[in-house]
């Protein structure tokens, strides 16, 4: 079973719009077994439209078609899968009644425009739409099974999810792909890779890769086996294989962040945080995750020097000595941060993101790190790549990943 | 003159990659009035490329081809071009030298796979590629030229900038379309939609259309005109209507921030934060922008309640009458901060951010903003649609623009 993806948009084909639903609904297709053979984008044009369904069912057993059927005169795709189907549009009354009853829970009058949605060609099924107006529509053509969705992610998403995925898996009798990520934080891809050795020979299967992304080296296991449950299995134990490899270098899977696992590890005990050039980047990231004022009290963003010394009470002549990016610094700021937060455990960073700032001693990128708990201090230094951007981020990670090491009694292995 | 673009490549047919290069290409196209039909995307197989490459030569004048140069066995872009061609590989002097001479500027020693990309079909020029190793093809099959880049982007950016561009620009008789999107915040997109009223006409041309991205309303214009130039002309027009319309509640244009717009009108003065529920997302906005350590100096994360008191001096019968979430709070959090920061200015954030914590009297999403400057302090209330992230980007969004307002002279228009 193989399927073609079109998309549908002026915004698209002009590149004003990244086409994010593809790569989604490919992903997906892949672990129900059914392969891609290729993605078509064409613009809001009624004939290219109907021709590119045309085309596409002829060479697939699947095709999946999104966006165009907003209540707008843009939008065009109804009339094109009527040209295609070589069937009037009219008005289908369930999908009428679905639309109606949609605004009815929501307390909003029907516009007429919205009543052009329910218009489907005849001889066609409509798809609810539970997060908006537009109904989708499933069709054949020959030997092809046609399913068009809204362009919107979150419309599409739940429509394919709740409609389309259970009729595709019911018939798809190819391999099954199941895919995996891991994330790691703080040793380079190359490292990584030796380290990973054999598991990334790219024959293999489930096979191995590595991704770079938001500073993070990810790995992607992906599983193509004849059944999704053998895929499963196989995936569970190459990722057992790559964990005896990178052990405790691997944090967590597929949307887990570095926060999310951290907040779990905690258990009970609390955060405060102390940055200079991260600028509030570090509390940001631990405040992503819902409940964490559970664990993290406070934060303090000290900028400038004199904030140093009259927030955290890091002294003057430590700043004049050191410098302001200095480990004597990050380690007074982690100390007065744990000290005044009353919290079990205080992080600190203090460096220079740059653009500018820079020096051949303390290069733009110098980070210093302190890690204050009840018992000790310590710190630690980093020289981390990338532009202000990507250095912030890599520096609230590695103090993230400090703190994680330790709660994990083992020492930072880089 | 029209386009099409063709993305080859597993990874992007799986969905496990996101396909920029099609919307990155597809944008310069239409600056050059080069009109773009469709994009299409298949498989590392070389069946597939060549049909795509055959089946496109017959439909456009120009095609584009990204991806599968590299030095692998799985790089198949070259034996489909050959196919496509019905030429036979043989190795390119030029793409050999070229190839060559990159190595040696690098001190490295090429390897045996390395020569392979020097392989072209026969009767095709080769395209430079300064920034690696693959070298890219030109070719035509008919009426149809065709050019094939590697799917690095920077790679493939640069050598469409140097090689490609120049030679459609020469040719391309078709409208240019030159874009800007301006940026708004605090309006829903329907009240913006209203202001611009007839300027949103579909037939207008420069066109202008509304989209929502990070929590921002913004603005798109398509100037579509013979020229280059005209388009620049026209778009500058339908821009100052724009900002007739909406005159201040646009801040900025295409990758500008709220922060950096920020930064530029304080002018010397100098801002500290207060934050609650965006946890240091403000203070992390504003220090996205380099430079900033100019006017940012001290932020305060007081996610407890403790904390306000302590740290900004919020008096406990404040909270424990109004609560934490609430404008007396807010205004004695920005007037804690910017008594303690010594700063011209002092924003505060305290709200419920969700998924948990909201009330019948409080729901999530209600945000108390303070803003004190040296003669007086202001609070406001706003109800923020959206999940937790979303809640957490406006919130920080509203605040910067209270104080853009204030230095605006203007009172906030909603």
């Amino acid at each position: 079973m193989n399927a073609i993806i079109l998309s549908i948009g002026d915004e698209l084909v002009l590149g004003q719009t990244l086409d994010t639903n593809s790569a989604w609904l490919a992903a997906e297709l892949a672990t129900l077994g059914c392969g891609v053979r290729r993605h078509v984008t064409v613009a809001d044009d009624r004939n290219e439209i109907a021709k590119a369904i045309r085309r596409a069912a002829e060479e697939c057993d699947v095709l999946l078609v999104s966006g165009g059927l907003g209540p707008t005169a843009d939008d065009l795709t109804r009339q094109a899968m009527s040209d295609a189907l070589g069937q009037p549009l009219e008005i289908n009354p369930i999908a009428l009644s679905q639309l109606e009853s949609f605004f009815q829970r929501r307390n909003r009058t029907m516009s007429a425009s919205n009543r052009v949605q329910a218009m489907l060609p005849r001889g066609t099924n409509v798809l609810e739409n539970t997060r908006g107006t537009a109904p989708g529509i499933a069709a054949t053509i020959g030997n092809c099974r046609i399913f068009v969705t809204p362009g919107v992610p979150e419309e599409m998403r739940e429509m394919f999810r709740r409609l389309i995925a259970p009729r595709i898996a019911a018939e798809a009798r190819g391999a099954a792909i199941c895919s995996r990520v891991l994330h790691t934080f703080g040793l380079p891809e190359s490292v990584i890779g030796e380290k990973l050795g054999d598991l990334m020979d790219r024959r293999r299967n489930p096979s191995v890769g590595t991704t770079v992304s938001q500073g993070l080296i990810s790995l992607r296991i992906n599983a193509r086996f004849a059944s999704r449950q053998e895929a499963m299995e196989e995936l569970e134990k190459t990722d057992s294989l790559c964990r005896e490899k990178l052990g405790s270098l691997i944090f967590g899977r597929d949307e887990q962040t570095l926060a999310e696992i951290l907040g779990q590890m905690l258990a009970g005990k609390t955060i405060s945080t102390a940055e200079s050039c991260t600028g509030g980047l570090l509390a940001k990231l631990l405040t992503d995750v819902p409940g964490s004022s559970k664990y993290f009290l406070r934060g303090w963003v000290t900028y400038s020097n004199e904030s140093k010394t009259e927030m955290l009470g890091v002294p003057e002549e430590l700043i004049r000595d050191h410098g302001a990016v200095s480990e004597p610094v990050a380690r007074a700021m982690a100390d007065g941060a744990q000290w005044r937060a009353k919290t079990d455990f205080a992080l600190s960073i203090t460096g220079i993101a740059g653009p500018d700032g820079g020096t051949p001693q303390k290069p733009v990128g110098t980070i210093c790190f302190g890690l204050a708990t009840k018992d000790a201090v310590t710190a630690r230094t980093f020289l981390l790549p990338g532009d202000r951007q990507m250095i912030r981020l890599r520096a609230a990670n590695m103090a993230m990943t400090m703190l994680r090491f330790h709660l994990l009694n083992l020492l930072i292995p880089f």
